[in-house]
């Protein structure tokens, strides 16, 4: 059952009209004949690093092992490094370090390695218009899919200083956080900028509830494990598999019912104690 | 001149932006490595049942024998089944009971075998949400490739409760029947509602010529097999491979010359005599 | 290194709702199943020749060795031939003569052997419909994909009498030439319909500048190699891979700078002396 064509996936604002796309699978065709290439998304609206990081992030659980390479990439020229992450099970993130990889890297385990992709015996020179896509970033997957060890793409940097997930951090305030909405899935659960590091500085365990406040709104809800620990149409906190706190509803839209959408803000803070209101009914 | 690798094609109204196309193809090629998967569109207009089912149909004839899988399902959650269809010549159809495969089943010679899709062992796990075509349908799709037999999935139904294509039922009155435009293709060829079947209970054979009565019009048509049966520009009645009955022009919109479109409804009725005024000029 | 699976690249304008794409892919996996099938774009605007010429030539040589085949053909069911062209190194265009062709053939060096695809045994029968992407051109590829020689389509026939690129003649006058804007990229850089000729005709070489007028504007900039024979958003004049004369900033849009768009009038004359006011900084 093992996959004996290496797998590339490739995600990118690229758009399917123009040849851009094609061009970067040529080039990691002319280097690896055997790939199986995946798309996962070309239609990343341009430039849009966090749709870009959700987008992949919620790929790759469900792909097969292999390197996955995502270009979203509005500091082309700049200075921002090109990066290749070795993350568990010998799955490996390359793309820009622009943050656009963090919150895969992150559902994935964390990077165990990064590599400064720089090595130019296995880029493409540079040509008259700079276009990393084709020129670094697919070079580079290629040779990796190909069995090239990623340090030989350049050196070794310290994970702890790649560029965090492309969004705000929380503010944290004495007794609440003020956190964000960063992504509304298409069932309507809204994604905040946080974690479950956010609910321990604030002295919220398994036993406690929180208290959310919104616009002029304010709503006290469990914390569940899954959306089945709420009756139907009742609401819940919950954690991705990514550890980012979700607030959702079971089989129902949290974004329709609280009119939250990406960039509102939501005030988190310890509920007065557990199963106030809303009792989570069970732990499976 | 056989498929080394299974062949799965693949229809959705899941669209090209978001990441649900690859988490499906992941799955299945977590199964079946070595599955081709072919995409059929994953543009079908959000739960748009009946251009899901005309997109398929079209499209499978054409396909290299395998299993196709296609997701258009506004009832996903509800009691609707999900169902594996055996086709002729060893196609299998995969994808909800609402009437999306219905029309491609018919296309294809009609279902021989059906089975509920019930089996938890080769199912995914149920998640936090519920996306039948990651947890459901792709993995049911794959093993079926991968050479289990359909039978595993689940318990054999009776083909004949299957819904029916996802379009009205023609309406018969004594001498005539209400038909309804259900497609019109890019050559503005237009489909209704009507089969074999409804010219037969008009007392209409090959002999016949038909009226058809829309808005403030009536035409006689003749019958024919091809479009060349009539002078380059001329009208005629004729049925798709799917048996579906046609209103076509010899290389002309028949869309644009009667003014039509889908939902509007068309009358049929048996014409005086055949060739009267449109005769057919040969059968080939 | 080499493929061991045939490569056909795709490009079309049948868009990505319709089933044309997978009816033409499934006809070309009939013919050759193990052919890898690498879709360039099919979101060329409906119709659009010289767009789909565009992007079919900037793919193409970064492509691996094969047959591609386009498709955007306003005049299917004319006259115009369908033709397979050879060019160098074993590559192979199939498509319509309507100039699709003819400017990403000169990139790859022009055609070395023009065939008229009219073979009816490698085709497929005429149907209902005309549909040569179907019919003509998928089954066309698959062949050559598979091993058939080219010759074995139909007549080989004079590459002098195919279409050219499907942009305007540039009008040459006294001392000097009108030419006209075909592409903007995304970029910002503008191509013109014309080449090294037309230099020539106006006693250009590399020694001189260019002086170019367009709305109420003139300029005059040097000739150069590379983006960066000239500063950090500085002007010049150089020619692409295809040596279509191509006016460009270095990191920055001249399609912004200028004003200038597709369609637009832009008129070449010699300038006073080389390196005038704007001047070439290095050569490569």
């Amino acid at each position: 059952m093992t996959h004996k064509r290496p797998v590339i996936s490739f995600l990118s604002d690229f758009g399917l009209v123009d040849e851009w796309v094609a061009v970067c699978k040529g080039v990691m065709l002319g280097i690896e004949p055997e790939a199986m290439i995946i798309d996962i998304s070309h239609d990343i609206p341009p430039f849009d690093i966090k749709k870009g990081a959700l987008v992949l992030a919620d790929a790759l659980p469900y792909l097969p092992k292999g390197v996955h390479v995502a270009v979203v990439d509005p500091g082309v020229g700049t200075r921002r490094m090109a990066v290749a992450l070795e993350v568990q099970d010998g799955n490996v993130l390359v793309g820009p370090d622009n943050g656009l990889l963090a919150y895969a890297a992150g559902m994935l385990g964390g990077a165990v390695r990064a590599v400064e992709i720089k090595n130019e015996r296995y880029l493409r020179p540079s040509q008259r218009q700079t276009f990393h896509g084709r020129d670094v970033f697919a070079p580079a997957a290629a040779h990796i899919a190909g069995g090239l060890a990623a340090t030989e793409l350049g050196p070794v940097i310290d994970a702890a200083t790649l560029s965090g997930p492309p969004w705000p951090e929380p503010l944290p305030e004495n007794h609440f956080v003020v956190c964000e909405v960063i992504d509304v899935d298409r069932f309507g659960t809204l994604r905040l900028n946080a974690g479950p590091e956010q609910l321990k500085s604030l002295g919220i365990d398994a036993s406690h509830s929180i208290d959310l406040a919104f616009g002029h709104r304010e709503v006290t809800l469990p914390v569940g494990g899954t959306f089945d620990d709420v009756p139907l149409g009742k609401p819940l906190i919950l954690f991705d598999s990514a550890n980012v706190l979700c607030l959702a509803l079971n089989q129902a839209s949290a974004a329709e019912v609280y009119d939250l959408a990406v960039g509102d803000k939501v005030t988190l803070r310890r509920g007065r104690d557990a199963g106030s209101d809303v009792a989570v009914t069970a732990a499976r």
